[in-house]
C-alpha cells in the first residue's frame, strides 16, 4: 500500500478524477440569465455557466469604444499596473532559479494618455517594455471610473437577491493582448462581463488544488531603475505567500505530482456574454482585443460564504496538497533549475 | 515540520478546527418553513436547520397515536428490524476484539403485533433480549404503509421546487427509546418530521470526516440460533465497508488521534418539528417516547448532488482521513484489546 503520505496523495488523485467523472468537461452555456433560484443551484453546486450575450443590453455593450470613454473619463486620473510583460501580479523566475511572487508597478496617469499607450502597445509587432494594464481590482468603477457607472447596473440582480448582498467589489479592465493573469483563485462569487474584445479563461475547479503546485514565494514589486528598465525588487516584507508555480499552458513546467491529472476547461467570453466563475475557481486569463486595439471587461464580485462545508473542505484540499508537495527554498530552487525555462 | 504524513494530519486538524470558528457550534431555528430559495442558500451552506412546528398542521401530527395507527393498518404486514440491544446498523465488538458491521435481523409481522410488542418493550425495565424497530429505509411509506400516506405530503414543496426533484425515498419510523441509531451519514438532503415522541440527533459536519474513526468492518447480521438469541453471523459475501467506530457518547473509545477535535451539535426534535440534515453530515439518533410508549416518525430522502464540489471534496477527506487512520485488521483488533468497552 505504500507510506502513509503514499496513501494520502493516492486519495487526493482518485477523489481529482472522481469529480472529472461526474462532472461536464465544459463550461454550462444558457442564453438567458438565471432566477435568484437557478443561480442559488450554481452556486450550490460550485459550478460555472456561461450567460451568452446575457449583458447585450447593457449601455456599456452597446456604447463603450475608444472615444466612448476617452470622452467620458477625459478628466480623469487612474491606476495602471505596469510590467515588462504583461504579466501583472504573477510568479517571476529569478537569477538564481528561485521564484518571486511580483506584483505590477503601479502608476497614476491620465485616463486618455492610458487608452492611447494600450492602443500603440498593441499595434506594436514588439513585447513590452512596458505593458500597462488598467486592473486595478479595488472597486475601481465605483470610485476613479465612476463618471462610466451609469453604463452599468449597480449590481446583478439575480446575484444581490439569492446571495442576500450588494457586491464587494465592482472593477473595470481595460488591456490589450500581451497582458494576461496568472493562475490563481478568488474567495469571491464572480460575475464578470466582457464588453469590448474576447477574454479567454483557463479554468480548474477546488478539487484540483493539488494541481497546481502552490509553492510559497517571497513577495515582490516591479521597480524603475534608473534606466527606466523594470526590476522586480524584493518588498520590505517579502513574508512568502502561497502561488501556484504551474501554469496550464506549460503543463511539464513546475509540475506537482499530481499536475497531470488535471483536466483545465478553456471558456472565451464575446462582448455582452456574462460568465458566472464560482469561488475558489483557479483561473487564469488571457485576452484578445476589438478592432480598436482595446479589450474592455467589467466583473462584479461577492463576498462568497466562508461559513458552511465548501470552504473548509476546499482549506483542508489546499492544506492537504501544502504538506504534500510544497518544498522547502533549497529544493524549489533545485527544482526550478531542472527545469529551465 | 515533521514527517508529510504529520503535516497532512496537521492541515486537516486546522480545517476543522477554523470550521468551528466559522460555523454556529448550535443548529439554526426558524419558525416557519423556508422558501425553496431560502432552502437552497442552506443546501449551499450544508448546514442544518430546525424548523420548530414547522409540520403542526400535518394530518399525521394531528392524529397519529397508537390506536389511529393500529386501526389504518390493522391488515398490513410490515417489516421490523430486530437486534439485541436496539443496535441496528451498528459496529459490534466480537469476542477476539474484532468489530463487524452488524445488520439486524429482518421479520415480517403483522403491524398490530409490531405496535404492542414495541410498547411492551418499552413498559419493561429491561433491556432486550429482542428489539424491534419499524425502519426500513426502503421507501416503506409509499409501500407497506401506504394506507397512512393521505396523512402526509406527497413531497415537501420547497424541497421539490429547489432541487427539481421527488423524494428519493419516504420513510415511516415506529420504535422505543432502546432503538438507537449509530453514527453514520447519508447520500441525501435528508427532511425529518417527527411525529409523537421526540427525537435527539447528535451530528457532526462534513469537514469532521477524520473525527469519526472510520474503519474497514466485515458485514454480518444477526441471526436466531437454536435457542432464540440474536447471534452476529458473518455474511456470505462479508467484504469489508467501512464504518465509523467512534461513538461522540463515548468519546475516549475507539477515537482517532484527530477524535478530540470533534465537536458534536446536538438538536432534539418534539412532535411536528421539522429537521433539514444535509448530506453527508454524521448523525446519531437516540430517542423517547411519547405517553402511549411509541416514537414515530417520518423523513424524506432527496438525492444529493454528487456533480460540483462539494461532494467530491468530502470524499478526498474521507480518503484523506482513511489513509491517515485505516488499521490493518491486526492493528484494529489490538487496539480495540487496548480499549476495552
Amino acid at each position: 500500500m505504500g507510506s502513509k503520505a503514499e496513501r494520502v496523495q493516492e486519495a487526493v488523485r482518485e477523489a481529482i478524477v472522481e469529480y472529472q467523472e461526474l462532472n461536464d468537461s465544459n463550461v454550462q452555456v444558457v442564453g438567458e440569465e438565471p432566477s435568484p433560484l437557478e443561480f442559488m443551484r450554481l452556486v450550490a453546486l460550485n459550478r460555472p455557466c456561461l450567460i451568452k450575450k446575457g449583458a447585450r443590453n447593457w449601455t456599456a455593450v452597446r456604447k463603450w469604444n475608444s472615444k466612448y470613454l476617452s470622452n467620458v473619463m477625459r478628466d480623469e486620473e487612474v491606476e495602471v499596473a505596469v510590467s515588462p510583460l504583461g504579466n501583472a501580479d504573477a510568479p517571476v523566475k529569478t537569477e538564481n532559479g528561485d521564484y518571486w511572487f511580483v506584483k505590477p508597478l503601479d502608476k497614476t496617469i491620465n485616463f486618455v494618455a492610458a487608452v492611447e499607450h494600450i492602443k500603440m502597445e498593441e499595434a506594436s509587432a514588439e513585447q513590452g517594455p512596458h505593458v500597462q494594464y488598467c486592473q486595478s481590482q479595488n472597486d475601481n468603477m465605483r470610485n476613479e471610473y465612476s463618471p462610466l457607472l451609469d453604463d452599468i447596473p449597480r449590481d446583478i440582480p439575480w446575484a444581490r437577491i439569492a446571495l442576500e448582498k450588494t457586491p464587494d467589489a465592482i472593477n473595470f479592465w481595460l488591456g490589450h493582448s500581451k497582458s494576461t493573469t496568472s493562475l490563481h483563485k478568488d474567495n469571491y462569487e464572480n460575475v464578470y462581463v466582457q464588453v469590448v474584445g474576447s477574454k479567454t479563461f483557463t479554468i480548474l475547479p477546488p478539487v484540483e488544488t493539488a494541481c497546481v503546485n502552490e509553492q510559497m514565494l517571497p513577495t515582490a514589486t516591479y521597480v524603475e531603475d534608473s534606466e527606466g528598465r523594470l526590476v522586480p525588487t524584493l518588498d520590505d516584507d517579502p513574508s512568502p505567500r502561497p502561488f501556484p508555480l504551474w501554469d496550464p499552458d506549460q503543463p511539464e513546467e513546475n509540475a506537482s505530482p499530481l499536475s497531470k491529472y488535471a483536466r483545465p476547461i478553456v471558456v472565451t467570453l464575446e462582448p455582452g456574454d456574462m460568465f458566472y466563475l464560482p469561488s475558489m475557481w483557479w483561473h487564469k486569463v488571457a485576452q484578445k482585443c476589438g478592432e480598436e486595439g482595446i479589450c474592455v471587461a467589467v466583473n462584479y464580485w461577492y463576498d462568497m460564504n466562508f461559513n458552511g462545508s465548501l470552504y473548509s473542505l476546499e482549506k483542508m484540499a489546499q492544506g492537504v496538497s501544502w504538506a504534500l508537495f510544497q518544498e522547502e527554498g533549497d529544493q524549489r530552487r533545485e527544482h526550478g533549475e531542472k527545469q529551465e525555462l
